[in-house]
């Protein structure tokens, strides 16, 4: 039966997710998109993620391959998805990629934001469950000096949760972004890499802010790059003010320009 | 024992309560507040709202009077009470006030927003609970219509639940504001009024988006207001999308003018 190969690009609320990852006896993102897909299609569908977010961590752009039968156009199969779906987790698009699209394998970047509010209505309801509540006044150029460090090639061990090495052995990571954006009610530390290592977002904003706080020198980030050492990091960041933006492929995987 | 009159300004998401109104068997915003203020107090402390709010509507800005002994400032009330309350309801501000404050009869407006999302990003899991999606094509020139229809002093009759007359037992209200603000992903309705019968925004925004959609004459809503007759209102618009978002008091009720 001829198939087709989809892109699905996902915005879920991590909140009530124990992460990515299938498991077999927690509410999991992909445990919800395979269970909606095999009703769908009547057999067992395996969904493959660019990569697993944490429990509790957000995306408004994970992407994720399927492959389903000729007769489910990608936008055919984005609605009936949607109609099944539970409200938090969602198809925002979906598009026909050539068959060799790998989800995680032809990725050439991942893109996060982490959204830190610095004012007191960053504790509202409307605010708290998506980001960080910082209410001490934070050094805005000890975070840029953070940033700085962090963009270009660099070995993140420092950043990488302990003991666990990456299939590949390495940590060195390609930072193409690293910024932090000011807004009216906080700061957004946006970053973009070929690669992120397990809570690496969320060990990089840990120890930026505790450098924005005083808590540690403005250079530390810095220092820990150069050190190559899992030693001496922040502690991770909370999790529920980190989302997943986008997931960028090559532009000639997808079968439809449009 | 002397006391102190504070009025506490408060968001809550609405989704989890089953409205403001304190009732036996059903979480409620009000229940919620009076459960942590006897916990702080240690004797029952009625929480008096300046008005209710439906099952699911949200208040960024929904106003409530204690009376609480004079050691508690409104400051440390504020922070003690934030400490014990749930995720979704939040003391935003607390002001000491004069003695005669009462939260629903000094009150001289409320102000409401109803949020519309007209692009398909209304159905993500970040806005599909505050945002009422509509996705056909909206008429901009019939929601300009109905506000500058409902601007002005009217009977109200035709948008209030039917057989439910206020306690004064007349529908006049003054409008002093109503108007559709634009945004990137949708339309914001703005409404303030000396008062609101029961249901009244949602009748408005209901009886709007229908002329907006070419399902009524663009010009019902000043038929209906003149007509003065409950019936041939469009249903109620979706809950999920009102915010309570301001009620105001004379100035010279408050104690401290800072």
């Amino acid at each position: 039966m001829p198939q087709r190969t989809v892109q699905l690009v996902l915005h879920y609320d991590g909140a009530r997710f124990a992460g990515w990852q299938r498991q077999p006896d927690a509410r999991t993102v992909q445990g919800e998109l395979e269970t909606v897909l095999a009703r769908l299609v009547g057999e067992a569908v395996p969904v493959l993620g660019a990569g697993r977010t944490d429990a509790g961590v957000h995306a408004r752009g994970q992407a994720a391959g399927v492959r389903v039968a000729d007769r489910w156009s990608p936008t055919a199969l984005r609605k009936a998805m949607n109609a099944l779906l539970p409200g938090d987790v969602w198809v925002a698009a979906a598009y026909e990629m050539r068959p060799e699209f790998h989800a995680r394998f032809s990725a050439t970047a991942r893109r996060y934001a982490y959204h830190v509010g610095t004012d007191d209505g960053a504790r509202s309801p409307f605010r708290r469950g998506w980001e960080h509540a910082v209410s001490r006044p934070l050094d805005r150029a000890a975070l840029d000096a953070g940033a700085g460090a962090i963009r270009g090639e660099h070995e993140f061990r420092a950043f990488a949760v302990k003991g666990t090495a990456p299939a590949d052995d390495h940590h060195r990571c390609i930072v193409t972004d690293a910024r932090w954006e000011a807004r009216e009610t906080g700061l957004v530390f946006h970053v973009e890499a070929n690669r992120f290592l397990h809570h690496m977002v969320r060990f990089l904003v840990g120890t930026m802010l505790d450098a924005a706080l005083g808590r540690r020198p403005a250079d530390d980030v810095a220092r820990l790059l150069a050190a190559d050492t899992n030693a001496g990091v922040s502690p991770p960041a909370p999790a529920h003010a980190l989302f997943l933006d986008a997931v960028r492929y090559p532009s000639d995987l997808y079968l439809d320009p449009a």
